[in-house]
């Protein structure tokens, strides 16, 4: 059905600033991969199928014989996405492909499906994209009873068992790190590549003690950097470190006790593994593309 | 010895985002006064001395007869303001005439003296501006033992005893809120002219109670705003009144069992002061333009 004579369906990780596509054989094996992409914040609503189709077409045949299927998790599908996904109500299933959003496309040779975000009522909360990440992951580990961490620009924590999302919590730590980083006061203090551990870990233990300080310890970096001169590899780990202790220890109900699994980008993944070390506890680390791909092959082939 | 004949010194509050000038009688009475100007991060440090004599040169004679004194404060003392002006080590007192920088000006017909700021050796802090508004309230009030809070983009906890600053403690809160109002994914959430006195005070008590849960509180705004229909009145008193719940629990070691003086925009000391309320404290509020006048006149007629 394709030009590629292998690639029978179509798989996308299309998350706020990044977008990644495999293209995939009747087994799930990869044929062709797309690493980068643009992400939703970059397109408006009606310039998702073409900028799409300007990626994937050389892969489709060009007369319509039968559709391709495409299976696409993440903010594809939130409000100002490519169409709006709606979310299921979490205690739920991370993956339910009965309740998947059909896009309706000019072009034929495509039938696009965008996976459900999940929201908890109380307290408020919403994903999109990381319950297909978890699904991936119960598809290796079904009967995991425990912990999931997925950090980034809005770190979530989520509580699993029996094979569905029980609760979970977010917390803006990455973007505020960001904006900190990019139009704060403190900008200058930390622009380094490099991050220094004991920095890290002695400004973490400062926060998860007391976390009620944390935006007086962030004004204390540039105080720091006024005063003494200090590297800012320093400075910058512990801009870090502040802001994953005060996490940590908002975040102590869901891990105290329990197995936690990690999923994300390694040098953040790193970061939270040295504090949660700090605190007693074990992590196990997952590939994120990989764990992505398997949750993507579970709405596909149990559809 | 100036055109107006009644100028003879000009005191200027020079802050990173305004600039106020106030030309004074012999006495300290206010000539004129010109309210809004260039603040110090919208000018290079060669910028400074043309573009104040821009604002002030009608008030000057035009032949050099007698220099006008001109006194300063805040951010124009900073390392990348007009000339930096050292800092003096807290505890000390708000105001030493005799720790001004003088300012080498092109024009002669002005002598520019900048007022030093203070910092903390530990935990590391600085201030610039706020030390005047202090020594303005000390001017009137100088047997003052208590707490002067200065609500603002940095704002200021400071203990005062015998006429001396003892410590102070800044929080970042007043800019996370600009930040997080202007580039997070909070910022459409948060569009609106007011802010809900109800929410303000539900949101301060959540994150008082538990300041750990900041940066979960803050995502859950955006949950909250995709998830219910709620004005965007309220969900911008819940983000001020999260920092602000953040901020009372970090500074309660000041405010505890105090007298509490608030210095800062009405706006912002009105809520600050509904905060406290809740927590059984008493405010007196101060007039900032009056105050810092106050401390200027202070280390004018006393150097």
């Amino acid at each position: 059905m394709s030009k590629l004579k292998d690639i029978s369906w179509i798989a996308a990780d299309w998350g706020t600033s990044n977008l990644r596509v495999w293209a995939l054989d009747q087994n799930g094996n990869i044929v062709k991969t797309i690493n980068q992409g643009k992400g939703m914040s970059a397109l408006l609503p009606n310039e998702f199928e073409p900028y799409f189709m300007g990626l994937i077409e050389k892969w489709l045949p060009e007369k319509t014989e039968m559709e391709c299927p495409v299976v696409i998790c993440g903010m594809a599908g939130a409000k100002t996405g490519w169409k709006e996904a709606s979310y299921m109500e979490a205690p739920c299933s991370p993956i339910n492909p009965d309740k998947t959003t059909l896009v309706q496309t000019m072009d034929q040779r495509i039938s696009v499906r965008i996976l459900p975000g999940i929201m908890q009522a109380s307290p408020s909360d919403v994903m999109r994209g990381e319950e297909t990440q978890i699904a991936g992951y119960l598809s290796k580990k079904p009967n995991f009873d425990g912990v999931i961490c997925l950090p980034g620009t809005h770190t979530k924590w989520v509580h699993i068992s029996a094979g569905e999302i029980i609760s979970f919590r977010t917390f803006m730590t990455g973007e505020i790190f960001q904006l900190l980083s990019e139009y704060s006061i403190l900008k200058n203090s930390v622009k380094s590549d490099k991050i220094d551990t004991d920095s890290f870990l002695q400004a973490f233990e400062d926060t998860y003690s007391n976390p009620a300080l944390l935006s007086s310890k962030l004004f204390g970096i540039r105080a720091t950097d006024l005063l003494e001169n200090i590297p800012t590899k320093l400075l910058k780990a512990k801009l870090s470190g502040y802001l994953i202790g005060s996490e940590l220890a908002g975040s102590k109900s869901y891990w105290l006790g329990r197995d936690i699994v990690m999923i994300g980008n390694d040098n953040l993944c790193d970061l939270y593994e040295k504090a949660l070390k700090k605190l007693g506890l074990n992590i196990s680390l997952e590939n994120t593309q990989d764990i992505t791909l398997n949750g993507l092959k579970q709405a596909y082939f149990n559809r």
